[in-house]
């Protein structure tokens, strides 16, 4: 739609409508008192390229179209994805508790992390061998070595793997022992990323950037599923506002609305935007409440000496009381912990 | 905590000590290897009041104590604020479902709303007789003429009235029908109103801000307080971010932030943020399982016929389905809707 | 423009088209390969007043006018306003330089600030005699006594006064002294204040709300042109974001955009943004160079011993280089500053 | 700082001054009537590496030093980075205006753009060979043949060439050709990039994130000065905010606040904030103003044209025009465009 100015002249009118057939799209007319607006009808994106915005006369610009297409719930007629992850589901009916330590920190901790998560009703292990870290002073994880970690705690636990990737040259040693492989908040629109990891084949979860808006999420989930990769889970973990009283803010409309905008499976990650144990728990029950399909959680075997956010870590021995409690609210809002 | 510059000089540290001690407050001196730290101990805002912010050597300041007294945790040392309303009870293991029209439009209407969520399991009606309207040219509200068809309705169902009041002048008229005074959003530092309501005695709804802090929404508090009125219930009715899929950004971990901070009960309005009547459910049952002490909705009987915010309200025919479902949750978050 | 979902039937959008017309407006049909979007044309507010948004079919509605309409550029056809104040010129090729200080304290301190600032080329003087302070032990202003101290100030320096009315039953003793009134940022949205201070014929200064769009400024502002009162300064300060750095982040952009919007003169107070006296320079120059038609600033003859904001007051022995450098720039952008 | 709760016990004082010190740090007691804080003096890190947050009776920290080290003006003892390209410097009284086109599209538009900007004062060419995009199915730049036309376009006028990467497999063909790389908004956080940029040598343009804070955008300036590299300019490019009237808000606080916090050069972007080629130059004036150490436009021979961001674009028929009343600004401002 191209919304004219009040008192554009008929030539600047009929401008904007030839320039709008000359790539091959109708122009609709629609005269008010007041202003005339144009409408393009054809290809979204050849439209946007004209660049109309300063053409004299134009006001602005209102794109009716959703600008993704493969992730927009029309595209699967209102059909649901439910992705496969190793004999659990995600999405539909099923919701994923996944839940691990932030980062590998050692042998003994990934082990002892694991069993506790496994042994309560997860349904993945998290735990990250690459962090992308604010500060270049700070431990950036144990790399190929935290890899190998994770593989051992899956040999054990069965627990498929969910694990993190920010440098494209690390994906093949990351697809090795990853079930899902996640895209962080800071990385949602490193678009070369996204692109490898959508050949790579494997699900994906893809965190939603501190400012991106839902459309943004989506357009960087586009960046995945046009490389033929069709199982990537969104997630939303906190955006960044003016309120200081916690880390970020963590949006739950974001889980209705996301789910009337795609297809696309909706997890929340409590952890970060609460940044303190105590709020972790209430934030997890009313993302279930909320309807998202599942919760990433952080958890470490001893919250006080981890090296990375362990403040907003659950403690093991508080894991079976917590995992029940979202079990009940799963319950309430019609979907099941989904485990093997 | 007064954090001096890199280089501050002796003589600027001794200035700052001086000024500190001048108005009573004892300043005591940490210094690191890069820099010095002075702690004013004392009177929070005596110190404040020396504007020590723009002095010679001065950094920054960092406010450690809280600028609000009466409606911190501390001052009740843990015990939690229960307000009583006409039987019902607000706070505490107490949820209050709040429901009604956004606006008091006829006699039918509001009789009719009242009548459906009085039997469905409603603690109180909520309804406007003056609308804060951004625009000069929207209704603005039946005036005292809403004011009487709410009586009307509380004689009729006994339901408690909550209604909001923008103009001080307006607050004796309010009173003789409204048993908890409504305080908007926009209205949250009009702090003329809000110390006059607080001399009115009447309990008192307080919404939180567009852009106000928990800290600022705590300090509006401290106004109606400290007048002597205790009895104030805070609520979360969505921020202003950059994400413009919703109305508003509905902030749930202000819900365990403000338990926390202060004693007073937490009441969360999901109708204003989610804009829409399909979203309004989801963020009332993520509100519940959050931990919040009640909830305010929208309620209408021709939805699509309201004046005012029809498209967010949750129609008659199916607010007992939806009272049910609320009642579910929260009961699993271990509280009572609380009825007469 | 009603924009229909995917997949609407004939049935729906007939029934948008029925309502649109049934209250007087006519529907004009825009049918895509994928979506139907109808373009109400008619008064703005009688199809805003259907409420559509929650209609079967309907995805979502875009306001193409704005909805304002004293406010707007176009009411005036290009022409801009320009107020006269006591012989000085807001607005067109006239800068104004405000400057005072922030809280009327004292006799001694308002007179001296006011010789001041009159005898280095400032325009009008500012001053505060109700303050709307976050705390409620905060000093609130001397009132009616500081009105006395600014008529004083005015008396000797034939300055125009520039004060602050906070509640609607001030307005009398306010007008009494004061050439225009400012109404603060924390009641953009005090919507009986404006409209009796539109009634008090005064001109008005009107400070954006610190979460208020551009939209919501000139809605505000309509509210006091619609009372017939056609003197409105518009008055940038400052908005709330994420960034911490400063109190607010100056939206020097709203400068450029309220011209094409609005015939009103923007003004920019760069002092509560800044908070600190050394960046008030830089930010005044900036919206100086930005094409603001006038600036409000702090000053102060002890700024360390301001019961208020002392820390972003430019001091008295500091204000003639200012005043001079921002003269220098405003020439370059094509203004004068307005004196007598 | 470490803030503990009202009611802490002494043995939870103990416990966090042991850990404190168990870190080869030294504990600061300071005892309030109220409460009590523990200063922590030693290395920063290793304290934040403690997870003091969720330790019993520690309400909250507060970090007195910057994360920063090598970017902090402190590091610098004062003195400002001047940094040399090809001639130019950056930096100090040194202003540097940066023009060309937002996407290198083809030969002709390349070495027209070029021309007109070298014969009107500009002091390097910007163009991007790689673009960053939302859509996956918008153009993604030219590439190595991008490259390939910007070496063309610096032969023959002899600008030094800025150009942004995005792929750390990129950057040995991009350092072929650019004299400054540039780091997009988007990538502001993408470490291993930043890293690798730091080894390359080159001199950097690093955006601000839309939702980084000034201490992030440090933070990431210092993951490239960390690897040897002390040539950063920063650059403020707009945040995201809730106003939706420009696409983001142009924040020129971060000018002087930056000044302050770093000794590393700052430059403004005002094409991508406005979105609109009318906003540009009193958004450039304004940066000018501000005390910004350069400006990097947007220009065009056809922006009507442009395959991005043409309405944003500056036509190089107006350039001459748009140059001159930039450096009237910044002669003002103390400032000489710097060029050969």
């Amino acid at each position: 739609m191209i919304v004219m100015k009040e008192g554009a002249t008929e030539e600047e009118i009929q401008a904007v409508v030839d320039r709008v057939e000359s790539v091959g799209c109708s122009a609709h007319l629609s005269r008010g008192d007041l202003l005339t607006v144009i409408g393009a009808i054809g290809d979204r994106d050849r439209v946007a390229g004209l660049g109309l915005e300063g053409v004299p006369g134009v006001d602005h610009l209102v794109p009716i179209l959703k600008p993704y297409k493969l992730a927009s719930a029309q595209f699967r007629k209102g059909e649901r994805t439910v992705i496969g992850v190793d004999g659990r589901r995600v999405g539909g009916g099923h919701f994923s508790l996944i839940a691990g330590p932030c980062t590998v920190e050692s042998r003994e901790q990934t082990l002892e992390v694991a069993r506790v998560v496994a042994e309560n009703g997860a349904s993945m292990l998290r735990g990250g061998a690459y962090k992308p870290r604010t500060s270049p002073y700070s431990f950036q994880g144990l790399g190929v070595e935290g890899l190998r970690l994770l593989q051992e705690a899956k040999d054990e636990t069965g627990l498929p793997i969910v694990t993190e990737v920010m440098d494209a040259r690390d994906i093949e040693d990351v697809v090795e022992v990853a079930d899902v492989i996640q895209v962080g908040a800071r990385n949602m629109q490193n678009y070369p990323l996204l692109s490898e990891i959508g050949r790579a084949g494997q699900p994906v979860l893809l965190k939603r950037g501190l400012s991106a808006t839902l459309d943004e999420l989506l357009m960087a989930a586009e960046y995945v599923l046009k490389e033929g990769n069709p199982d990537v889970m969104l997630c939303e973990r906190g955006i960044r506002t003016f309120e200081t009283s916690y880390r970020f803010t963590l949006d739950l409309l974001a889980v209705p609305a996301l789910k009337e905008l795609t297809h696309l499976p909706v997890i929340v990650d409590p952890s970060h935007a609460a940044g303190r144990r105590d709020w972790v728990l209430p934030m997890s029950l009313a993302a279930a409440a909320a309807g998202a399909d599942g919760i990433i959680v952080e958890v470490h075997n001893e919250p006080d000496e981890a090296i990375c956010d362990g403040p907003q870590a659950i403690s093991t021995e508080h894991f079976a009381e917590y995992a029940e409690q979202v079990a009940r609210i799963t319950e309430v809002a019609g979907k099941e912990v989904s485990r093997v």
